[in-house]
Protein backbone atom coordinates (compact mmCIF):
# COMPACT_ATOMS: atom_id res chain seq x y z
CA UNK A 1 0.00 0.00 0.00
CA UNK A 2 0.97 3.62 -0.81
CA UNK A 3 2.28 5.31 1.88
CA UNK A 4 0.59 9.30 2.64
CA UNK A 5 2.97 11.84 2.41
CA UNK A 6 2.02 14.76 4.00
CA UNK A 7 4.28 18.13 3.14
CA UNK A 8 3.83 21.70 4.50
CA UNK A 9 4.39 25.11 4.39
CA UNK A 10 4.54 27.99 6.11
CA UNK A 11 3.86 31.68 4.27
CA UNK A 12 5.19 34.95 5.42
CA UNK A 13 4.23 38.08 4.29
CA UNK A 14 6.32 41.15 4.28
CA UNK A 15 5.11 44.54 4.62
CA UNK A 16 3.80 47.48 6.50
CA UNK A 17 1.64 48.06 3.70
CA UNK A 18 -0.67 45.06 4.75
CA UNK A 19 -0.30 45.79 8.71
CA UNK A 20 -1.71 49.78 8.31
CA UNK A 21 -4.59 47.88 6.45
CA UNK A 22 -3.85 50.25 3.26
CA UNK A 23 -3.24 47.06 1.03
CA UNK A 24 -5.07 44.15 0.99
CA UNK A 25 -3.23 40.94 0.68
CA UNK A 26 -3.85 38.14 -2.13
CA UNK A 27 -0.60 36.50 -2.54
CA UNK A 28 -1.93 34.45 0.49
CA UNK A 29 -4.77 33.31 -0.85
CA UNK A 30 -2.99 32.69 -4.46
CA UNK A 31 0.05 30.96 -3.01
CA UNK A 32 -2.53 28.90 -0.80
CA UNK A 33 -4.46 27.70 -3.63
CA UNK A 34 -1.26 26.91 -5.73
CA UNK A 35 0.62 25.14 -2.87
CA UNK A 36 -2.49 22.85 -2.74
CA UNK A 37 -2.63 22.33 -5.94
CA UNK A 38 0.85 20.58 -6.25
CA UNK A 39 0.08 18.41 -2.80
CA UNK A 40 1.60 21.31 -0.13
CA UNK A 41 -0.32 21.97 2.72
CA UNK A 42 -0.18 25.53 4.21
CA UNK A 43 -0.01 25.39 7.91
CA UNK A 44 0.36 28.87 8.93
CA UNK A 45 0.35 32.42 7.61
CA UNK A 46 2.07 34.98 8.94
CA UNK A 47 2.47 38.86 8.16
CA UNK A 48 5.46 41.10 9.48
CA UNK A 49 6.96 44.34 9.04
CA UNK A 50 9.66 45.58 6.84
CA UNK A 51 11.93 45.06 10.22
CA UNK A 52 15.45 42.94 9.65
CA UNK A 53 15.01 41.51 13.37
CA UNK A 54 11.43 40.73 13.01
CA UNK A 55 12.07 38.84 9.95
CA UNK A 56 15.15 36.99 11.04
CA UNK A 57 13.26 35.76 13.93
CA UNK A 58 10.15 34.83 12.06
CA UNK A 59 11.99 32.57 9.63
CA UNK A 60 14.21 31.14 12.01
CA UNK A 61 11.08 29.82 13.44
CA UNK A 62 9.25 28.88 10.41
CA UNK A 63 11.95 27.29 8.31
CA UNK A 64 12.32 24.90 11.18
CA UNK A 65 8.53 24.16 11.57
CA UNK A 66 7.48 23.83 7.93
CA UNK A 67 9.08 21.94 4.96
CA UNK A 68 8.97 25.19 3.37
CA UNK A 69 8.70 28.56 3.71
CA UNK A 70 7.59 31.01 0.74
CA UNK A 71 8.21 35.07 1.56
CA UNK A 72 6.42 37.73 -0.49
CA UNK A 73 7.79 41.56 -0.33
CA UNK A 74 10.74 43.42 0.67
CA UNK A 75 12.94 42.09 -2.87
CA UNK A 76 12.82 45.67 -4.74
CA UNK A 77 15.17 48.44 -5.15
CA UNK A 78 13.87 50.61 -2.37
CA UNK A 79 15.45 51.40 1.14
CA UNK A 80 12.40 49.36 2.64
CA UNK A 81 13.06 46.40 0.48
CA UNK A 82 15.42 44.13 2.89
CA UNK A 83 14.14 40.82 2.95
CA UNK A 84 17.30 39.53 0.68
CA UNK A 85 19.86 40.93 3.56
CA UNK A 86 17.23 39.22 6.48
CA UNK A 87 17.45 35.80 4.65
CA UNK A 88 21.04 36.15 4.98
CA UNK A 89 21.48 37.35 8.51
CA UNK A 90 18.76 34.51 9.46
CA UNK A 91 21.17 31.78 7.60
CA UNK A 92 24.55 33.21 8.81
CA UNK A 93 25.75 33.23 5.39
CA UNK A 94 27.30 36.79 3.28
CA UNK A 95 25.15 39.08 1.89
CA UNK A 96 26.58 39.48 -1.72
CA UNK A 97 26.27 40.37 -5.53
CA UNK A 98 24.79 37.59 -7.43
CA UNK A 99 26.47 37.21 -10.58
CA UNK A 100 23.65 35.43 -12.55
CA UNK A 101 21.52 37.78 -11.36
CA UNK A 102 23.78 40.67 -12.46
CA UNK A 103 23.97 39.26 -15.91
CA UNK A 104 19.95 38.83 -16.36
CA UNK A 105 19.47 42.31 -14.85
CA UNK A 106 22.53 43.89 -16.79
CA UNK A 107 20.74 42.19 -20.60
CA UNK A 108 17.31 43.01 -18.95
CA UNK A 109 17.67 46.81 -18.61
CA UNK A 110 18.83 48.99 -21.75
CA UNK A 111 22.50 50.78 -21.74
CA UNK A 112 22.47 53.19 -18.86
CA UNK A 113 19.42 52.01 -17.36
CA UNK A 114 20.81 49.62 -15.08
CA UNK A 115 21.35 52.54 -11.98
CA UNK A 116 22.32 52.21 -8.57
CA UNK A 117 18.25 51.28 -7.48
CA UNK A 118 18.06 48.32 -9.78
CA UNK A 119 21.50 47.09 -8.75
CA UNK A 120 20.26 46.77 -5.13
CA UNK A 121 18.22 43.70 -6.86
CA UNK A 122 21.46 41.36 -7.71
CA UNK A 123 22.26 41.65 -3.88
CA UNK A 124 20.98 38.33 -2.07
CA UNK A 125 22.16 35.55 0.24
CA UNK A 126 25.42 34.05 -0.98
CA UNK A 127 24.90 30.71 -3.54
CA UNK A 128 21.19 31.76 -3.69
CA UNK A 129 19.35 29.69 -6.57
CA UNK A 130 17.46 32.85 -8.77
CA UNK A 131 14.04 32.20 -9.22
CA UNK A 132 13.20 33.37 -13.00
CA UNK A 133 10.60 36.41 -12.96
CA UNK A 134 8.83 36.34 -16.85
CA UNK A 135 7.01 39.74 -16.04
CA UNK A 136 9.86 42.70 -15.02
CA UNK A 137 13.11 40.81 -15.26
CA UNK A 138 14.64 40.92 -11.10
CA UNK A 139 14.69 37.21 -10.01
CA UNK A 140 13.68 36.19 -6.60
CA UNK A 141 15.29 33.53 -4.85
CA UNK A 142 15.41 30.22 -2.43
CA UNK A 143 17.64 29.73 0.42
CA UNK A 144 17.29 25.77 1.38
CA UNK A 145 13.57 25.82 1.47
CA UNK A 146 13.06 29.61 1.81
CA UNK A 147 11.25 30.84 -0.93
CA UNK A 148 11.42 34.88 -1.90
CA UNK A 149 9.23 36.07 -4.10
CA UNK A 150 8.17 39.78 -4.67
CA UNK A 151 5.07 41.31 -2.91
CA UNK A 152 3.19 42.92 -6.45
CA UNK A 153 0.74 40.16 -7.00
CA UNK A 154 0.85 39.87 -10.44
CA UNK A 155 4.32 39.74 -10.60
CA UNK A 156 4.41 37.53 -7.85
CA UNK A 157 2.09 34.78 -10.00
CA UNK A 158 3.94 35.03 -13.20
CA UNK A 159 6.65 33.15 -11.31
CA UNK A 160 5.13 30.76 -9.46
CA UNK A 161 5.37 28.55 -12.99
CA UNK A 162 9.28 28.09 -12.94
CA UNK A 163 8.70 26.92 -9.21
CA UNK A 164 6.68 24.63 -9.63
CA UNK A 165 9.99 21.76 -10.39
CA UNK A 166 11.94 23.28 -7.38
CA UNK A 167 8.99 21.78 -4.77
CA UNK A 168 7.91 18.49 -4.23
CA UNK A 169 4.66 17.90 -3.14
CA UNK A 170 2.93 15.04 -1.23
CA UNK A 171 -0.30 13.48 -2.29
CA UNK A 172 -2.50 16.47 -3.68
CA UNK A 173 -5.67 17.77 -1.34
CA UNK A 174 -8.79 16.98 -2.59
CA UNK A 175 -11.38 18.72 -1.44
CA UNK A 176 -15.42 18.89 -2.43
CA UNK A 177 -17.95 21.31 -1.60
CA UNK A 178 -21.93 20.85 -1.28
CA UNK A 179 -23.93 24.23 -1.14
CA UNK A 180 -26.67 23.62 1.05
CA UNK A 181 -29.95 26.40 1.35
CA UNK A 182 -30.08 26.27 4.69
CA UNK A 183 -28.61 28.21 7.94
CA UNK A 184 -25.67 25.99 10.06
CA UNK A 185 -27.64 25.63 12.79
CA UNK A 186 -29.63 23.48 11.19
CA UNK A 187 -26.93 20.92 9.98
CA UNK A 188 -24.31 21.20 13.31
CA UNK A 189 -25.21 18.12 15.48
CA UNK A 190 -25.26 15.97 12.43
CA UNK A 191 -22.39 17.26 10.59
CA UNK A 192 -20.40 16.92 14.18
CA UNK A 193 -21.49 13.39 14.07
CA UNK A 194 -19.70 12.49 10.51
CA UNK A 195 -16.95 14.67 11.73
CA UNK A 196 -16.68 12.47 14.84
CA UNK A 197 -16.76 9.43 12.74
CA UNK A 198 -14.44 10.47 9.94
CA UNK A 199 -11.46 12.46 11.40
CA UNK A 200 -9.18 12.23 8.58
CA UNK A 201 -11.29 13.86 6.55
CA UNK A 202 -11.23 17.99 7.36
CA UNK A 203 -14.91 19.11 7.51
CA UNK A 204 -15.43 22.89 7.32
CA UNK A 205 -18.71 24.96 7.74
CA UNK A 206 -19.16 28.37 6.06
CA UNK A 207 -21.71 30.41 6.02
CA UNK A 208 -22.36 32.60 2.66
CA UNK A 209 -24.51 35.84 1.82
CA UNK A 210 -24.32 36.95 -1.48
CA UNK A 211 -26.29 37.29 -4.28
CA UNK A 212 -29.29 37.81 -2.08
CA UNK A 213 -28.88 33.62 -1.33
CA UNK A 214 -28.73 32.60 2.13
CA UNK A 215 -26.55 29.14 2.90
CA UNK A 216 -23.58 27.33 3.75
CA UNK A 217 -20.97 25.24 2.11
CA UNK A 218 -19.97 22.14 3.77
CA UNK A 219 -16.43 21.41 2.38
CA UNK A 220 -14.61 18.06 2.55
CA UNK A 221 -10.42 17.54 2.40
CA UNK A 222 -8.88 14.83 2.47
CA UNK A 223 -5.45 13.30 0.55
CA UNK A 224 -8.29 10.33 0.26
CA UNK A 225 -10.88 10.25 -2.37
CA UNK A 226 -12.69 7.37 -0.87
CA UNK A 227 -12.60 8.74 2.77
CA UNK A 228 -14.38 12.11 0.80
CA UNK A 229 -17.02 9.66 -0.98
CA UNK A 230 -17.74 8.25 2.32
CA UNK A 231 -17.83 11.55 4.45
CA UNK A 232 -20.17 13.32 1.37
CA UNK A 233 -22.55 10.24 1.20
CA UNK A 234 -23.23 10.06 5.32
CA UNK A 235 -23.54 14.40 4.23
CA UNK A 236 -25.80 13.38 1.78
CA UNK A 237 -28.22 11.11 3.93
CA UNK A 238 -28.82 13.18 6.48
CA UNK A 239 -29.46 16.45 4.30
CA UNK A 240 -32.59 14.35 2.37
CA UNK A 241 -33.31 13.07 5.77
CA UNK A 242 -33.67 17.12 6.64
CA UNK A 243 -35.15 17.93 3.45
CA UNK A 244 -32.96 20.26 2.71
CA UNK A 245 -32.27 21.48 -0.84
CA UNK A 246 -28.90 21.54 -2.61
CA UNK A 247 -27.50 24.56 -4.46
CA UNK A 248 -24.82 23.48 -5.77
CA UNK A 249 -22.40 20.16 -5.78
CA UNK B 1 5.46 68.09 26.76
CA UNK B 2 3.00 65.57 26.24
CA UNK B 3 4.66 61.86 26.13
CA UNK B 4 3.97 59.40 22.70
CA UNK B 5 1.53 56.17 23.81
CA UNK B 6 2.08 53.59 21.42
CA UNK B 7 -0.34 50.99 21.38
CA UNK B 8 -0.34 47.96 19.24
CA UNK B 9 -2.38 44.72 18.56
CA UNK B 10 -1.97 41.73 16.93
CA UNK B 11 -4.41 40.11 14.17
CA UNK B 12 -5.62 35.92 15.10
CA UNK B 13 -7.53 35.00 11.68
CA UNK B 14 -8.44 31.26 12.96
CA UNK B 15 -9.77 29.30 9.68
CA UNK B 16 -8.65 26.16 7.28
CA UNK B 17 -10.92 28.47 4.97
CA UNK B 18 -8.01 30.86 4.72
CA UNK B 19 -5.01 28.42 4.69
CA UNK B 20 -6.41 26.68 1.89
CA UNK B 21 -7.20 29.23 -0.26
CA UNK B 22 -10.54 28.70 -0.32
CA UNK B 23 -11.41 32.29 1.14
CA UNK B 24 -9.57 35.53 0.28
CA UNK B 25 -9.14 36.53 3.44
CA UNK B 26 -10.37 40.59 4.33
CA UNK B 27 -10.64 40.65 7.64
CA UNK B 28 -7.05 41.63 8.36
CA UNK B 29 -7.26 44.97 6.12
CA UNK B 30 -10.67 45.67 7.75
CA UNK B 31 -9.40 45.47 11.02
CA UNK B 32 -5.86 47.02 10.86
CA UNK B 33 -7.73 49.91 9.03
CA UNK B 34 -9.86 50.79 11.86
CA UNK B 35 -7.53 49.86 14.24
CA UNK B 36 -4.99 52.42 12.92
CA UNK B 37 -7.80 55.40 13.28
CA UNK B 38 -7.88 54.81 16.75
CA UNK B 39 -4.43 54.66 17.59
CA UNK B 40 -3.08 51.57 17.39
CA UNK B 41 -0.84 49.78 15.15
CA UNK B 42 -0.39 46.61 14.25
CA UNK B 43 2.37 44.47 14.81
CA UNK B 44 1.58 41.21 13.51
CA UNK B 45 -0.86 38.94 11.67
CA UNK B 46 -1.36 35.36 11.93
CA UNK B 47 -3.41 32.75 10.46
CA UNK B 48 -3.88 29.56 11.72
CA UNK B 49 -5.98 26.44 11.29
CA UNK B 50 -9.27 25.20 13.46
CA UNK B 51 -6.95 23.23 15.91
CA UNK B 52 -7.55 23.48 19.14
CA UNK B 53 -3.86 22.97 20.29
CA UNK B 54 -2.54 25.78 17.70
CA UNK B 55 -5.02 28.56 18.83
CA UNK B 56 -3.94 28.04 22.59
CA UNK B 57 -0.18 28.33 22.07
CA UNK B 58 -0.58 31.14 19.38
CA UNK B 59 -2.87 32.94 21.55
CA UNK B 60 -0.52 32.42 24.92
CA UNK B 61 2.58 33.82 23.05
CA UNK B 62 0.40 36.97 21.09
CA UNK B 63 -1.41 38.44 24.34
CA UNK B 64 1.95 38.72 26.05
CA UNK B 65 3.58 40.42 23.50
CA UNK B 66 0.73 42.46 22.49
CA UNK B 67 -1.63 45.04 23.73
CA UNK B 68 -4.68 43.74 22.26
CA UNK B 69 -5.54 40.56 20.45
CA UNK B 70 -8.29 40.76 17.62
CA UNK B 71 -9.11 36.64 16.59
CA UNK B 72 -11.55 36.29 13.69
CA UNK B 73 -13.49 33.10 12.99
CA UNK B 74 -15.05 29.98 14.89
CA UNK B 75 -17.09 31.43 16.96
CA UNK B 76 -19.99 30.08 15.19
CA UNK B 77 -22.57 26.85 15.80
CA UNK B 78 -20.89 24.28 13.85
CA UNK B 79 -17.90 21.46 15.20
CA UNK B 80 -15.33 22.94 13.74
CA UNK B 81 -15.92 26.40 15.83
CA UNK B 82 -13.61 25.40 18.65
CA UNK B 83 -12.33 29.66 19.39
CA UNK B 84 -14.92 30.16 22.20
CA UNK B 85 -13.08 26.56 24.12
CA UNK B 86 -9.89 27.35 22.87
CA UNK B 87 -9.43 30.64 24.57
CA UNK B 88 -10.99 29.18 27.49
CA UNK B 89 -8.28 26.75 27.99
CA UNK B 90 -5.60 29.58 26.62
CA UNK B 91 -6.44 31.42 30.03
CA UNK B 92 -7.16 28.12 32.45
CA UNK B 93 -10.63 29.19 32.95
CA UNK B 94 -14.18 27.61 32.60
CA UNK B 95 -15.61 27.35 29.16
CA UNK B 96 -19.72 27.47 30.34
CA UNK B 97 -22.72 29.29 29.62
CA UNK B 98 -22.97 33.01 29.41
CA UNK B 99 -26.25 33.63 30.81
CA UNK B 100 -25.98 36.78 29.10
CA UNK B 101 -25.93 35.51 25.82
CA UNK B 102 -28.52 32.75 26.68
CA UNK B 103 -30.79 35.63 27.75
CA UNK B 104 -29.73 37.64 24.49
CA UNK B 105 -29.68 34.84 21.66
CA UNK B 106 -33.04 33.41 23.76
CA UNK B 107 -35.15 36.63 22.88
CA UNK B 108 -33.23 36.97 18.85
CA UNK B 109 -34.62 33.85 17.86
CA UNK B 110 -38.64 32.84 17.39
CA UNK B 111 -40.04 30.75 19.73
CA UNK B 112 -38.47 26.77 19.38
CA UNK B 113 -35.55 28.15 16.72
CA UNK B 114 -33.36 28.70 20.29
CA UNK B 115 -32.27 24.83 18.76
CA UNK B 116 -29.22 22.96 20.06
CA UNK B 117 -26.20 24.29 17.59
CA UNK B 118 -27.63 27.87 18.12
CA UNK B 119 -27.17 27.26 21.85
CA UNK B 120 -23.60 26.47 21.05
CA UNK B 121 -23.31 29.77 21.11
CA UNK B 122 -23.87 30.87 24.19
CA UNK B 123 -21.03 28.86 25.41
CA UNK B 124 -17.99 31.17 26.43
CA UNK B 125 -15.05 31.48 28.92
CA UNK B 126 -15.99 32.48 32.48
CA UNK B 127 -16.91 35.58 33.12
CA UNK B 128 -16.53 37.08 28.99
CA UNK B 129 -17.46 40.57 28.34
CA UNK B 130 -20.03 39.94 25.43
CA UNK B 131 -19.30 41.91 22.24
CA UNK B 132 -22.66 42.80 20.86
CA UNK B 133 -23.49 41.69 17.06
CA UNK B 134 -26.30 44.10 15.74
CA UNK B 135 -26.03 41.66 12.43
CA UNK B 136 -27.20 38.27 13.20
CA UNK B 137 -27.21 37.88 17.45
CA UNK B 138 -24.93 35.69 18.19
CA UNK B 139 -22.15 37.95 20.49
CA UNK B 140 -18.35 38.16 20.16
CA UNK B 141 -16.36 38.54 23.42
CA UNK B 142 -13.37 39.40 25.27
CA UNK B 143 -11.09 37.95 28.01
CA UNK B 144 -8.66 40.59 29.17
CA UNK B 145 -6.98 41.73 26.10
CA UNK B 146 -7.84 39.40 23.72
CA UNK B 147 -11.71 40.11 21.50
CA UNK B 148 -13.17 37.50 19.32
CA UNK B 149 -15.27 38.37 16.62
CA UNK B 150 -16.77 36.03 13.72
CA UNK B 151 -15.26 35.22 10.55
CA UNK B 152 -17.62 36.78 8.08
CA UNK B 153 -16.75 39.88 7.11
CA UNK B 154 -20.08 41.67 7.23
CA UNK B 155 -20.95 40.66 10.57
CA UNK B 156 -17.54 41.76 11.91
CA UNK B 157 -17.77 44.53 10.47
CA UNK B 158 -20.93 45.41 12.18
CA UNK B 159 -19.76 44.55 15.67
CA UNK B 160 -16.52 47.05 15.81
CA UNK B 161 -18.50 49.62 16.70
CA UNK B 162 -20.00 47.99 19.83
CA UNK B 163 -15.82 47.58 20.57
CA UNK B 164 -15.02 50.85 20.38
CA UNK B 165 -15.36 52.52 24.24
CA UNK B 166 -13.47 49.30 25.34
CA UNK B 167 -10.03 49.64 23.28
CA UNK B 168 -7.87 52.61 24.41
CA UNK B 169 -5.10 53.59 21.61
CA UNK B 170 -2.56 55.39 21.42
CA UNK B 171 -2.06 58.60 19.34
CA UNK B 172 -3.30 58.23 16.25
CA UNK B 173 -1.02 57.17 13.02
CA UNK B 174 -1.05 59.71 10.59
CA UNK B 175 -0.47 58.72 6.96
CA UNK B 176 0.44 61.00 4.40
CA UNK B 177 0.76 59.35 0.43
CA UNK B 178 2.48 60.96 -2.62
CA UNK B 179 1.99 59.14 -5.71
CA UNK B 180 4.56 59.60 -8.74
CA UNK B 181 4.64 58.44 -12.06
CA UNK B 182 7.96 57.30 -11.91
CA UNK B 183 9.72 53.97 -11.19
CA UNK B 184 11.07 52.86 -7.47
CA UNK B 185 15.23 52.72 -9.10
CA UNK B 186 14.57 56.42 -10.18
CA UNK B 187 13.84 57.56 -6.59
CA UNK B 188 16.11 54.87 -4.42
CA UNK B 189 18.60 56.55 -3.25
CA UNK B 190 17.20 59.77 -2.50
CA UNK B 191 14.45 58.18 -0.75
CA UNK B 192 17.02 55.93 1.12
CA UNK B 193 18.57 59.45 2.16
CA UNK B 194 14.98 61.22 3.31
CA UNK B 195 14.71 57.68 5.08
CA UNK B 196 17.71 57.99 7.23
CA UNK B 197 17.45 61.63 8.23
CA UNK B 198 13.78 60.69 9.47
CA UNK B 199 14.63 57.53 11.31
CA UNK B 200 10.85 58.44 13.27
CA UNK B 201 8.79 58.45 10.01
CA UNK B 202 7.98 54.82 8.28
CA UNK B 203 8.49 55.63 4.70
CA UNK B 204 7.17 52.84 2.43
CA UNK B 205 7.86 52.73 -1.42
CA UNK B 206 4.65 50.88 -3.16
CA UNK B 207 4.99 50.54 -7.07
CA UNK B 208 1.58 50.78 -8.59
CA UNK B 209 0.43 49.43 -12.13
CA UNK B 210 -3.29 50.10 -12.90
CA UNK B 211 -5.80 51.54 -15.10
CA UNK B 212 -2.81 51.94 -17.52
CA UNK B 213 -1.01 53.48 -15.15
CA UNK B 214 2.67 52.85 -13.61
CA UNK B 215 3.79 54.43 -10.70
CA UNK B 216 5.09 54.52 -7.38
CA UNK B 217 3.43 55.47 -4.28
CA UNK B 218 5.64 57.03 -1.28
CA UNK B 219 3.24 56.46 1.81
CA UNK B 220 4.67 58.42 5.09
CA UNK B 221 3.59 57.28 8.34
CA UNK B 222 4.35 59.02 12.14
CA UNK B 223 2.28 59.97 15.10
CA UNK B 224 3.79 63.43 14.20
CA UNK B 225 2.72 65.64 11.78
CA UNK B 226 5.46 68.05 11.80
CA UNK B 227 7.52 65.29 11.47
CA UNK B 228 5.51 64.09 8.07
CA UNK B 229 5.74 67.51 6.86
CA UNK B 230 9.30 67.75 7.75
CA UNK B 231 9.84 64.17 5.15
CA UNK B 232 7.00 65.46 2.82
CA UNK B 233 9.12 68.82 1.86
CA UNK B 234 12.27 66.53 1.19
CA UNK B 235 10.86 64.47 -1.15
CA UNK B 236 9.07 67.34 -3.17
CA UNK B 237 12.05 68.73 -3.02
CA UNK B 238 14.56 65.91 -5.11
CA UNK B 239 11.12 65.19 -7.00
CA UNK B 240 11.06 68.78 -8.34
CA UNK B 241 14.89 68.51 -9.17
CA UNK B 242 14.30 65.26 -10.59
CA UNK B 243 11.43 66.60 -12.82
CA UNK B 244 9.27 63.83 -11.74
CA UNK B 245 5.31 63.93 -11.51
CA UNK B 246 3.03 64.11 -9.11
CA UNK B 247 0.21 61.83 -9.65
CA UNK B 248 -1.77 62.45 -7.05
CA UNK B 249 -1.32 63.88 -3.65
Amino acid sequence: MKKNTKVNAAILIIGNEILSGRTQDTNTSTLATWLNSIGVKVNEVRVIPDQEEKIVETLNVLRKLNDYVFTTGGIGPTHDDITAESVSKAFGIKYEIHKEAFKILESYYKPGEFNEGRQKMIWMPENADLILNPTSGAPGFSVENVFCLPGVPSIMKSMLGGLKHKIIGGDPILSHTISLKTVESEIASSLRKVQDENKDVEIGSYPFFHAGKLGVSIVLRSENQSKIDTCNNEILKFINEKKIEIVER
